[in-house]
């Protein structure tokens, strides 16, 4: 049996092996500056902070542990917002991986944790909008600088992700009990054939339903929900016309377009499906 | 900084990224039965058994465990021979990573790493040849039931391996101060670009240099042979005909030749480059 901090190393090299996944890192993709072999370094560097968050620590500490691992490649931010999702899915393993236990973990979150989670901002440079002007001080690109700022206002983890609530769809999963999550977990475990065609079909579905929050940061709502659109037009095209769905994976690496936040609740559901021992591997 | 143990897990998740690497599984290449995922699974379940090694574990236990968890996926055998190389290598990094301290921590073995050697052979089917009739009660593929043969011989690991030079490359790096895996980091280091370009240029340049010994036992000393004449011929093409090599590759997965000895060694090598920073990833 593998450990529940071995199944979220083993759903980053998933994630990033599923192919094709429109717009990002593949098995068949690299990007410019961004290739294959740094999600694999970043997957093996979190690996001490996903076995802290196995051991019952803190989940700002395991975050912050696992995100300072995993930056220590030369590709820059591979997996913050998968390590978001998946260090309060295995502190929630502890107990009962189900979304209760999960809501509960996200729920029972401190400032020391936030504290934690703006340490993490310390170890990598993470693509944020522009925080309202009002809350400046607590921009999260100030990393460990806004510290006392946080502590003065006395804001959990969840408190601080809930306010990234719209517009951050990996934060909206501390929200809603992880509800995408688990579902794509179940998409995975229903569908067939090879896991790197399953993670492909699980991604696009997902992206077919919400525009990606990072497609819509970094190059407004309107792409984002372009994007989408096409992507629900090609849900069923891995089937019947996989060409198709290659040429889309093409266009939007070459524009430069990576729908990240649906990668990341993709290894998000590939590691619940994998603890659930409901995808073999 | 990444651990030993982190390092060699990442050896082995690079190894099989490199493509083209004529009949193995790679990025671009899946076997039958024997797929990408199988090998990320195997990095990662090794992963316990790699930090065994790390914190002053005897090889034997070390190599054991790492099999034990490498074999917790449904490809069956994908590492055993990599393992048997990067075990060793792991220990003598905890004094130094170098040609003598890795013969040290080889002749150092006992009869208690040759059961270990021989319980990993109980997890996971491994391809060997049939031993001389008068060392049948030492058949490695006797597992465990094979260790009361073996200490009454009073046999050490070191001296196990021996036995099996000439005829098998992993042994033969145990008796020879593991020279091609340490001149295959210095290529790794030297060559050019991408790491998953210069693992392939490692893996032929050592497929040109000797005849792969798992295809010898598998299809015999002449198909191995010229199989090490057609990489030899195509050493320089991955610059100038990389369509020859993928053409090279696609051509020996479809008669189920794999060179697998020659990935073993690329793997201790890239554990090697990675471990001195000669190779960034």
């Amino acid at each position: 049996m593998r450990t529940p901090a071995q199944n979220a190393e083993l759903a980053l090299l998933l994630e990033v092996c599923g192919t094709p996944k429109p717009g990002n890192v593949d098995r068949d993709r690299d990007l410019d500056d961004l290739r294959f072999e740094h999600f694999l370094a970043g997957a093996v560097g979190a690996q001490n902070g996903l076995r802290l968050a196995e051991n019952g620590a803190a989940v700002g500490t395991a975050f912050e542990r696992a995100v300072a691992g995993m930056a220590r490649q030369r590709g820059g931010n591979t997996q913050f917002g998968a390590l978001l999702l998946l260090t309060p899915l295995v502190c929630a393993s502890r107990t009962d991986l189900s979304q209760p236990v999960v809501e509960s973990v996200v729920e029972e979150t401190t400032v020391a944790d936030a504290a934690d989670f703006y340490r993490a901002f310390d170890h990598v440079e993470v693509f944020v909008s522009e925080p309202p002007a009002d809350l400046d001080a607590l921009d999260v690109r100030r990393g460990s600088d806004a510290i006392p700022a946080l502590e003065s206002r006395g804001l959990t983890l969840l408190e601080v992700l809930a306010g990234g609530v719209p517009g951050d769809d990996v934060a909206r999963e501390w929200v809603t009990g992880f509800e995408r999550s688990f579902r794509a977990a179940e998409r995975l475990a229903t569908s067939e054939g090879p896991v790197q065609r399953r993670a492909a079909e699980t991604f696009l579905s997902l992206l077919a339903e919400r525009p990606d929050t990072l497609v819509a940061k970094r190059h407004g709502e309107a792409v984002a929900a372009e994007v989408t659109e096409r992507a629900a037009a090609l849900e069923d095209a891995l089937a019947d016309d996989p060409a198709a769905v290659d040429a889309f994976a093409d266009e939007l690496v070459s524009q430069g377009i990576n729908p990240g936040t649906t990668a990341d609740v993709t290894a998000a559901g590939l590691y619940i499906a994998l603890e659930r021992e409901a995808l073999e591997v």
